[in-house]
């Protein structure tokens, strides 16, 4: 295989998906009789956040134990066999969306390594917005990589550190870190887990006995049965040790939170809670938001499956519209088939998606999805629909128009892809051939998820996807932009 | 490995599951360009009916090729390399959900025999409740069995035939044959589908420019763009050559067709068409029948997701309840997981099924679901429901009460182990510890999928699941019965 | 995978290495503790007869139990997990040579089968020359064949024998077959070891204990400690119960014994005993003969490794030239490597064979190798010994010309290949570019092995692979022959 | 699995077999059109230096390529596919004997490294006996290893050093080094091929048209076609550029050179040339002093295959008994059988080895063998001999005793299992059971290899394993004694 070339922080990867895709979960323990085996549960309750690879790390009070793997948690921790080569009480681990290439296992978290002061594993959600000058820093004075990974960079700059004690070199190291992050760190001492000073990347907290544990979203604390504490906060370190002490160090003064608006409308489940409130209320307040800015006359609602599914029973409660499946979802997907030469039109939509032809024939139908990205799912959607004889067709979206790229730890198409970036409203609805198109308001969006409105000054929540407002600086982006003046679309701050 | 002893009749599988599961689903095509790509694509369509091992055999005008693989159509058949192995425009393949232990490939359909008029290629969905005491008589005649599977049976039933033609030499077999089958057979010849007397296991024809196709349910033309034509019929051989020629056999008369209603119930796709009738739209009609014949004063009506979602529209619909994701299913499950010791109830359940806590607490519920089996699945969702804050837990199901084992290619746990073979209703609301529990009545279902109710002396469906009433003989079970009086639940007819 | 063709018969494969090929070794053992580890190390032992497969099946007094695969023995057999999978006091086992193309594993022996009787399984060496005309007429009866395995016809007229006994239906089956045969088989009530009339693939007897033992050499025996009791004779079939005792049965008469000779040319490993000669001393002998026969002025006699080494101790011996290692080989190797274009001639020779250039400089060389079947190989070691700087290179063949395929179970060119059927002996002597050539004579072959020459009315061994002269009647041949008249090289019988 | 601790220095590895075992080899080329597929057929004719691990890197004069394997080098490069990832005109691979445990690949060479200057290749032969004092060093200021192999030692002081080129850097890190080396080093720049200061372990330079090739041992040029340039002398660094030109560098002085005498004793193939002189005529050179300084009266010479076979034939050519193979190989071995428990006395020597009983029987015989380490396979040997009716058995060692661990690079085992070690030569024979046992003494080992005997005072060879006599310091092993005193034998200096 190719040495796979450094691909720490640009997002713009295919995204052969119509979807924004978070790109990893995280899930530690500690304290725990059986770590690694409560690891592997939350880390499959959090698998809609990444099913390419998966990884876990155990401590057993001597020796660090790890166990990687392509593809999901349950091909590679389920067995009592991988469980038992992670022995101890703390693990921590990882679910990550992509792998580039061929460089595979390298990359697969949590990322380990021997320091001077012992083992020192960390898992990591988020993306760092200066890997690639930190860690042209770091080779040049002797630091040798190991993965392209921009999460190496933390474990180089701890290794690298002249500050004594492990939490004061991990201080140090993010300190010269720019971005998003939520991360699991476990020593021979202990876990850390914190969240970058915005808290753009979610971090929660529970417990479950003497157990203390950590997850991307709450949803991960059912499967295991135990209960919410509460979130890590934004810019906090929270350590805690094998003699069970909990500590909470702010090393990053007071900024203002901004996490992600888009965990309320995609990427969490909707049986998680996140900034306070359920997910799936959320999503039902979007779509009620969306009936009374956006109403419409029809005779059905319906839902694309399964992330439209919330919202769409929301806009059917306020409109008063029958909520019905006129799109079938096959539980089977995955890979592309070949398709047969001869007359089989649209079927790698059809292979996911099947339109529920008895039920849409000869009605008025509003479509209710979570967001559009490329617009090409949603023109086929469409199309399926009238194939199926559906006289009118709506679209209706629980989000504002994705305009920008996220760099931040989401994989989103390159600018020049995004729908939205490359149109107005009306050439998208002719774009998706829909009868009639519309996208929730920023100021409903964060109506519906709890607050009065966008507060222009203080954003709430980081919303660069639909506003362009980055909230740190993103310096590898700017040397790669002056490198390539050619991209056709320049895409923050300066616009 | 053993010499895997026969297991072609009997029925009763452990399942882990707690549905009964249609063990089979068939397709084929000819005079198709891409024969073999089109099944492969259909076969996914049907990949519902069955997990555990998909196969397809095709036919280039010289020589059959086949493939044969252990799990999902998409792991075995969606690549270009795999599809160019089954060259040719005749092609028919078959998924199946259980496969015996280790001989593993080798009961893997369609199966494969060369025959002294050439190969002969079979896909089978249903079982032959005579195999055991066929294949005794073909062993003492010299045949030498490849398979534990009864569909070996038909084979060298047909390659000991003495008619002349390879479709009088089937006829020849299925006159010997008792029990369910829809088959899919390929001859140097062509294609020659057809459907037991009672039609007990669905077969459709569809049509794509020149080609012919088969499959056991209407949704696998859809997504290969393919119309229906009709059903194959009851007792009929449809016959299709090369030139296109299409010859309709009917050798059995005509006796009234009794196919399985547990299709409209839970085996099919709502998006397909079963005995001319929307599956979607008879699933809302069942829960609508339910709503009537078992009201109740709820906040929330709950699916248990995903089977019983088109009930429980239904059933809002017709009793003006909210319908609501109270349940939020992983797409994720599969394997058992370790479990880690301390603290974590029921989380085999949750990693499948997850309550929504913040809507469901405090909330009076009713839940829907297709039906009751053993009712392990019902006690821990009832349970669940109730740890998640529920005020009232009503429990109604889309189906009678399952109190009988099925015989006719359907894994159905042993009768000793259905709940409603072992109790009346109210120790079985008790077990499920449901505030109320109700089952729609059998002639409710008859007339949710179409009919005045259930005609007592010819019933329209089999329904031998709900009532006993076996429509065939059942010659392996008796002579397994007679060896093992000690079964504490004698299953039918005598009953 | 296609539906692979028949290939009982014909011996035309395409050797990638310059040698005749023993197809087949076979072990067995009844009434022993551990019969099936007994049997993998006995398989171990007759590695050199077959390389690419190997199978054992077992019987514990109620279950015969299976295990195949590609390879060697020690891949597929070492483990205590394997043996554990086949339990009992009887075992039988076989490796194997050839499995043609992707139908892999079901050619691979033994075969098994449920036969009225039982579970029958059968392991077979050699090969029957009229398999294709026997399988036409039992598939034509409803027979349906697993295999494109010769052996399997075996089994068919068995299971559809009308004789009352399993041993009587074998020998019933057996009297239908031609060709060559070395035969262990096992019913539930024992086994059977049974040779051709003409004895033509080898098989001895041994015990261990209260064990017996059946073997293609005795040196499996040496492996496992056992003693050797005496041949299975030619036209004998050995039946041994689980009562230890045992009978010997002879149907068919007293034919002449033809055994293979080129077993002590080449075939057998020169620590087995084979036809009552060491087969050490036989190739000694032979070597000696050789310096008689063809005497040569030299410096070095070099052996072809590892093949040629006793001859040309013998020949060293008997001519007083030093023995010297003058070709080194890599014990590494195996499958052919991609080469480098610029400069690398003849490596693939190379990989296997070098030249000990130090030894070889400037010296008069007496090659000695055990044959010449294409004699590539042979050009292309004279050629390095030239390059090495040998002075003259003078070759030996310890056996006469190849000039005639073998059908009795040995992989053969097709005649058109095989250098002595295309030139005389000073056209051959050019070809491999040597400085003097010379073949043992075929007398001079028998007197080596212990006779007093061959006896042209009544030979002793089966030779026809030297002298076309074919002790059975190769009824398939001459079919295939009919039909393919355009055979460049016609092979025996008009001969 | 578990993070594997650091090995990087101690040797006493449990071997299985009773041999010393090189654990490496290693091969290059630059300036060549194929130089990945030369370097592929270059590591096969290394094979026998290490059989469990095989690697190449290659550069395309953009980027490195990199591919490894567990196993042999034909089962991982024989394949166009793999040659295929590994474009460019210069690549250097690597065999290795040994792989620690589950973490495998990651120790698998060459390693690599991207560092500030560009990518940086090595593969190493030898061991460097301060490498666990210089990691702890590195760590202990920021260096993160990714393996537990000692070789990774040299390429952080390469990343660390302040030098300007990287020659210069690779030089500075060596003067830190200790023990022995024999590198080949790839960079964007060109290819270094170097050896330790007392050329311990053996590297030689060769030519093929414009390629500059370097090989552990000759024999690798023979299977590619080149031709032997010279060795690469102690203490030398070589460095060829793209261009072609090759320059000399020798930073380290003129120390005596000391190569190891075992290579000519059993590690270098037989057609290799080491040190100036022809292997196998070293080894014949040795056998005849043997039986000159220790003759005896017998009937047959026989060689433990296969290394004793030329020191056997010296023997006999000296001594005028026959040299015959009373001994015969099988050459599928590998892995470890069950036993049978009945009466299978020393299969797993049988297995290997099998008497030539028909030869040896009452006949008074020679062993000849390269060496004794544990003395086991001796006794087993001697053993079978007996038990084979040999009259008297004498044994006769090809290489002085065996009584101290190697620390450079050969796998040994630890000093208190080597039979020399352990008692005097009496005791020995007793322990052997044979009926006479001698070595050959020290000086005679000398004068076989072509000196006047050895100088005591500036020893030609590294002969430690014979004498003590280390010719480095041995930094780890004395800080790992000071830890360890309970070890019973302290290997070595004091002494």
């Amino acid at each position: 295989m190719p040495m796979t070339p450094l691909n720490v922080t640009h997002p713009f990867l295919d995204a052969d998906g119509d979807k924004l895709r978070e790109e990893c979960g995280i899930f530690g323990a500690i304290n725990a009789a059986d770590a690694s085996a409560a690891t592997a549960l939350g880390l499959h309750a959090l698998q809609h956040r990444g099913q390419e690879a998966a990884g876990i790390v155990s401590w057993d009070g001597k020796e660090f134990f790890v166990r990687r793997g392509l593809g999901h948690v349950a091909e590679n921790f389920s067995s009592p066999e991988a469980i038992a080569e992670l022995p101890g009480h703390m693990a921590a681990g990882h679910v990550r969306y992509s792998t580039t290439g061929g460089s595979g296992l390298r990359n697969v978290q949590p990322l380990y390594a021997d320091l001077a002061s012992g083992g020192f594993a960390v898992a990591h959600n988020g993306n760092i917005s200066n890997a690639m000058m930190l860690r042209a820093d770091l080779v040049g004075k002797g630091s040798i990589f190991q993965s392209t990974s921009d999460t190496e960079v933390i474990i180089h700059l701890v290794a690298t550190s002249r500050y004594p004690t492990i939490a004061d070199r991990l201080v140090d190291a993010l300190r010269l870190v720019e971005g998003a992050y939520a991360l699991i760190v476990m020593t021979p001492e202990g876990m850390i887990a914190c969240r970058d000073p915005l808290g753009i990347r979610p971090l929660v907290m529970g417990r479950m006995g003497e157990s203390i544990l950590f997850a991307s979203e709450t949803v991960a604390f059912d499967v295991v049965g135990a209960e919410v504490i509460r979130e890590v906060e934004p810019g906090e370190l929270v350590l805690v040790d094998f003699s069970g002490e909990i500590r909470s160090v702010r090393p990053f003064g007071n900024p203002s939170p901004r996490p992600c608006i888009f965990e309320h409308v995609y990427f969490s489940r909707p049986d998680s809670v996140f900034a306070g409130r359920s997910v799936y209320e959320a999503r039902k307040a979007i779509g009620a938001q969306l009936a009374l800015e956006a109403p419409c006359e029809a005779d059905l609602v319906v839902p694309v499956p399964d992330s439209g599914v919330p919202a769409a029973i929301g806009f059917a409660q306020q409109s008063g519209i029958p909520f019905e499946l006129g799109i079938i979802r096959s539980h089977y997907v995955g890979r592309t088939f070949i398709q047969p030469s001869d007359g089989a039109r649209h079927s790698s939509v059809k292979r996911k998606h099947n339109a529920n032809r008895s039920l849409v024939e000869g009605k008025r139908i509003v479509l209710i999805d979570d967001s559009i990205v490329r617009g090409t799912t949603s023109l086929k959607i469409v199309e399926m629909m009238r194939e199926a004889g559906a006289a009118e067709v709506h679209f209706r979206v629980a989000s504002p128009p994705t305009a920008h790229s996220c760099f931040y730890g989401v994989d989103t198409p390159e600018r020049s892809k995004l729908l939205a970036a490359r149109m107005e409203l009306e050439p998208m609805r002719q774009f998706i051939k829909a009868d009639s198109l519309a996208f929730i308001s920023i100021d409903g969006l964060y109506r519906a998820v709890g607050h009065e409105g966008r507060d222009a000054v203080r954003p709430q929540f980081c919303d660069a996807c639909f506003t362009g407002d980055y909230p740190t600086s993103l310096t590898d982006l700017a040397q790669t932009e002056q490198k390539s003046a050619e991209l056709p679309f320049a895409d923050p701050k300066a616009a």
